[in-house]
């Protein structure tokens, strides 16, 4: 058997996800579980390194599925674009140990939320940001997120259920870039629980605009409870940067 | 009565281009015209500084229109977004002389056009870009470009139909950018003929991939003939980028 590590980029505005769920066929890994399953003439599963949220986007979400035959990986990447849609793209595809999996194996993931602050809208850009039309302290952003670095319990920044499951995730480094009129949200960690890169973003957009305080952060770590972190932003805005491993 | 001059952005992806033509009401003048007619409780009529064909973007398209009644300029701005589909953007309004008109008054206009040159596709800017994997000289697009530069007859690098009304015109610049897979082509002249941005591009795309030698802009101003000139290139890579007065 071979294993390919496959590097995938996706509109996420019109799917109901990553992952196939319930009875919707309308999920990006079911679109490419069915486009090679075709190709390889073979029910393929692929794993995926982190399930996106319904809406949310991919510059370089990363899976792997195995095959029985040797495959010319630029030759298959070409033919793979080919039959997928236009707002789902395999930029990447390279042979990996028979062991490689996309999510056992990955170290850290990049996720990036756009604000986009400006008064009026911008029409090429409005799946990709979220119209966040505050006057945003970039200052008060940077002090909030510094608390968030290192290992907590993210459970009340996330709308996983507590259980017999860690909610114990690392973040690298939080970065708040402004550029024009938008404001990014990089963040960096280990893992992301079920809406966590939303709720965060949320937090720190709202500590920006002044709506709550940095002080939020210690109760929801404190307390575990979702009540004291900010909203869930949008879906529309967030984008998985980069898995690493 | 008073004069707006209005600066408006729009992803012409799903419209049949600026202007409202035979019976069909998918137009961006047409849209604009019914937010406009609504809100000012009058039949308005806008004129455009220029006709986008059936797909091609615009950053900042310029319009006027008359209105028996003062506005707030903000506030109208606002509310006109809030009608429009979001594929439209209104980014500025301001009062303008009385005579003040959009297309009379233009001096200037710079349209882009936007190759992507990868071999894998990027999703997010597929609706904004044409797909053209082929390895370009782009010295060669230079100086080509440069015979194009002034004034000429521009009959051949147009879908214009030879007659009365003079196919003459001045294009004061032509820049040729590279920047990661994406080669851009800036186009600034007094005006343009009916496809005239993407007959240029489309030359000097040829003339980049070999396909053409730039001898043939010389023929194509001689003899004024259409064979010479190269493809029409589609119009999802085009924008207009700016209009100057």
């Amino acid at each position: 058997m071979f294993n390919y590590k496959v590097t995938v980029q996706y509109d996420g505005t019109k799917y109901s996800g990553w992952q196939s769920q319930g009875n919707t066929q309308n999920t990006i890994q079911c679109k490419l579980e069915t486009v090679l399953s075709r190709m390889l003439d073979k029910k393929t599963e692929i794993f995926g390194a982190g399930r996106t949220d319904a809406g949310v986007h991919a510059k370089a979400q990363v899976f792997n599925f195995k095959s029985e035959i040797k495959l010319d990986e630029d030759a298959f990447m070409a033919d793979m674009n080919g039959f997928l849609p236009e707002d789902i793209a395999v930029i990447g595809i390279e042979e990996a140990p028979e062991r490689f999996h996309a999510r056992f194996n990955a170290k850290g993931k990049t996720y990036v939320y756009r604000l986009w602050t400006g008064d009026k809208p911008d029409v090429f850009l409005r799946k990709y940001v979220y119209a966040f039309p505050q006057s945003i302290d970039i200052n008060k952003m940077r002090s909030a997120a510094r608390l968030m670095i290192g290992k907590h319990d993210f459970l009340a920044f996330s709308s996983a259920k507590a259980g017999k499951k860690s909610t114990v995730r690392e973040i690298y480094s939080i970065e708040i870039m402004e550029e024009g009129d938008e404001v990014r949200i990089i963040l960096h960690g280990n893992g992301f629980l079920y809406n966590m890169a939303r709720i965060i973003s949320g937090t720190l957009a709202q500590i920006g605009c002044g709506a709550i305080d940095e002080g939020s952060i210690l109760k929801a770590f404190e307390t575990g409870s979702r009540s004291f972190a900010g909203v869930t932003l949008p879906a529309c805005g967030l984008v998985l940067e980069k898995v690493d491993y």
